[in-house]
């Protein structure tokens, strides 16, 4: 009998090999994917430092070879410190992003998917341009040793960078289709712009079209934080791994200075729950000790729920504002949920919904007017596996007065959270959670109970419009009948009756 | 400003805080995937080694904990060499399934994420014990060091073998839902076996009810074979590994040695083709001159196509025995498509479609019966993105003379392939490349056509038995009359005329 061949890879080696998970199925997509990748790597870079974002985009075709674009990327975020740029560029799984804060990106990979996808189809070297105003600009040239997973810097220059200016340029080489995504890519940028107003963005694409979005603020939503895992979501892994790390002399100390929302009294009161002495050290604690106490912290119900802080909304205001100046509404209505938690997770959903003026109705049987955004990237792909689509399936409609298959009606729906539970390293869709699932069906009915009092106010409206015509019509000729009947001469001024009519 | 943290994790890591994207979302889908993943591993373990498939499973709650169950699966595949034993089991991207071959693995990754999950969930090691018959019998209690991505050997012992068995059984205990898994778990062993005649499978539940799935027949499909990668879906990156690793002394040696489907002729053509010349060394190419030779052999239309020898169908036969053992349809017809390739990959499509009997409508409307299948193991998950939903729903089945959303009809759709282009890692919806879509395209045509033939041929039997039935009615009553009227007594015989009625 032959033996199997067994092998260790990379992890640049195994997205390599597998790059349909991370969303570059074909040369139109992987088109997509690159813009978008590169612009959530560039906000996520302003917003977390409080930086108003100012991003320049630049796609075009290479002559000598078919197929073969430069994208060019700038942005004026945080900059990255000079001696991070070859890994955070050109190895996989490392990042910024392996920390609980509400980001757009959340595996750490895309960046690094777009260049991997660049080399791979034109062996092209990476440029990256980046200061954090404290430095010098410095530039590398790159390519990823994919069968080790390490950068290899090709060039490495410098230059002064008197006035102290920060962000990063990425500029490289990849075989696209620019005519098949293009609907997607301006749909993506205009949803952007349409949920970021505070966002300046340009992009000139391959045919010399310059697409411009304009920020109508400068006022920037406060930026998330970072947190510590909260308690109820915690697994012995991540428990073992911070007793092993911790400073903390006693149980009591380490369960305040490690989890979210756990105070003094907290940590007492659960303490005495699990029956764990608060001066013990936690180092003393052996593997089933452990294991249990783990299981006691997911199963308590008195730690404080997370707080919401951390995250950051687009807020009803804004939603509205940025639905109005893209679909025009005759009526528009928005919610943001107070905060929930799933597996220790905290996040908040917001929905609108958006009723006749320029919204369509469904363009095709069983399509739904559906756009999806999570922590404030909407998601273009895959929408018929997603949990939002699920719920609105699931709520009868009817009684809120709507045929959403014949309606003029669109639904948006945003969930931030520190960690968005996607199913694909693409985020062409999330998981569904019951929490999750929950927030957004009570979002959605209140929106439509709004929406239903809206349409029974418009058919009141309607009737009382009608009404209103026919007295108008009939009145002059009952006064003037009525003052002859009575013999006089000057009709009585009826409108003022009009006026009063309900 | 604050400067970024940047940090590396490892891939156990990453997959340990993603694992939606392994298809662990929950619980229930947790135990669903962990006793997938293991069946899948040991099918693979016995077929690739031309080995009669001899699976136990036994799933049962551990008394102490609750929501804790442990898992234990045997099979007598070809074991694992007991040097391999440890980063097999826990070291995520160390795999045998790295090699271009048609297994039911892909990622290398579902047996690693099963005992991970366990071990996050619960902190208990796993216990392994193989042998590949020519070594003892080794047992290892295991568990993965997730922040470093390495196995921790915490115990070893073995055993003697005289009788050079082989196989492996794992164990280990996770904490998981099996009552909200059953129907999905059921449902996925009872397809498996219906595809995989050769199978006995025995399945315990918590419950202690014994799940018996027995083989009608004993032979084997031919097992699949490891390919090299065809000239037409070779990227740069694989070319420049190839010229690094290459022996081969020319160019001309080079294609052959390292291609499918690559013999001399083939060879002085395309270098003729690309003005290389043949006996120029593979080493002396410039980076440049292996990005145009890469481009000029994906765009190069000479190439044989792939041989699919590489791949193992199931075989209209066994489709049909399969289906009607379980379905016990009315009508039920099978098609293998020839073989076709997408970027490089050859693979097979082959469907059915079964009509009546003990098929049942679909039960909600929009749903479909749609059966999907991969290398032989079932889908179960997110059927509504798969490439076969969307051709389904494309094509006009009222020109087969069928309402796919009425009409009891089912359809069986299998893909074999050296790589199948998952969407996820959790294997649970397929890409759509317009090559695949193509094939299923026109093998559910094919099947169509032949279901409207047997619905015609039906629908005439029926107007003739009909026919049949007045005549048969009439007929006496006439020769009766025509006798008398004759004036003869006897009666002419008209059941040879009945017989000759068509």
């Amino acid at each position: 009998m032959s033996i199997e061949k067994f092998k260790s890879i990379s992890p640049a080696d195994f997205f390599y090999k597998n790059r349909e998970i991370a969303g570059f199925d074909n040369p139109a997509k992987a088109t997509y994917m690159i813009i978008r990748e590169l612009v959530e790597n560039s906000l996520d870079a302003c917003e977390t430092h409080k930086i108003i974002p100012e991003i320049y985009i630049r796609l075009r075709k290479v002559p000598t070879t078919p197929n073969v674009y430069e994208i060019h990327v700038q942005d004026n975020g945080c900059g990255i410190p000079f001696d991070h740029i070859p890994p955070a560029f050109g190895q996989i799984l490392y990042s910024s992003k392996y920390v609980l804060r509400q980001t757009r990106g959340t595996f750490g990979m895309g960046g690094k998917m777009a260049i991997l996808y660049g080399q791979i189809t034109t062996h092209f070297p990476v440029t990256i341009i980046s200061s954090t105003g404290v430095e010098d600009w410095y530039l590398f040239k790159l390519m990823i040793d994919i069968q080790s997973n390490k950068p290899i810097v090709k060039s490495r220059r410098s230059f002064p960078n008197p006035s102290h200016n920060h962000g990063t340029i990425i500029e490289f080489r990849f075989e696209g289709d620019y005519t098949r995504a293009k609907q997607r890519i301006i749909e993506y940028l205009k949803l952007t712009a349409t949920i970021l107003p505070y966002l300046n963005l340009t992009f000139i694409d391959p045919d010399g079209v310059l697409y411009l979005f304009s920020r109508s603020t400068k006022i920037l939503p406060k930026p998330p934080i970072e947190v510590l895992p909260h308690p109820n979501g915690v697994d012995t892994e991540t428990l073992s791994r911070l007793i092993s790390e911790t400073k903390a002399k006693s149980m009591i100390e380490f369960l305040q200075k490690h989890f979210h929302r756990v105070g003094k009294r907290t940590a007492v009161k659960f303490l005495k729950h699990v029956n764990v002495d608060p001066s013990r050290s936690p180092k003393s604690l052996v593997s089933d000790e452990i294991l249990h106490l783990g299981q006691a912290m997911r199963n308590y119900k008195f730690f404080l729920p997370p707080d919401a802080k951390c995250l950051s909304t687009i807020g009803t205001d804004l939603l509205i504002k940025g639905i109005k100046k893209e679909f025009n509404p005759e009526f528009v209505v928005a919610v943001t949920r107070p905060p929930s938690v799933y597996e220790g997770h905290p996040f908040i959903v917001e929905a609108a919904i958006a009723y006749g003026g320029n919204v369509s109705s469904p363009q095709c049987p069983g399509d739904i007017n559906l756009f999806r955004f999570a922590n404030k990237i909407p998601l273009l792909y895959d929408a018929y596996n997603d949990v939002s689509m699920k719920v609105i399936k699931k709520i009868k409609w009817w009684r809120y007065r709507v045929d959403i298959e014949k309606d003029p009606i669109a639904f948006f729906i945003h969930i931030c959270s520190t960690k968005i539970p996607y199913k694909t390293i693409g985020k062409e869709y999330i998981a569904d959670r019951p929490e999750i699932e929950y927030e957004i069906e009570w979002a959605l009915k209140n929106c439509g109970k709004r929406l239903r009092a809206y349409l029974m106010r418009k058919a009141k409206m309607e009737i009382k419009k009608r009404r209103l015509l026919i007295l108008e019509k009939y009145l002059p000729h009952i006064a003037k009948f009525a003052s002859e009947l009575a013999g006089k001469s000057d009709i009585p001024n009826y409108f003022k009756l009009l006026k009063h009519i309900d």
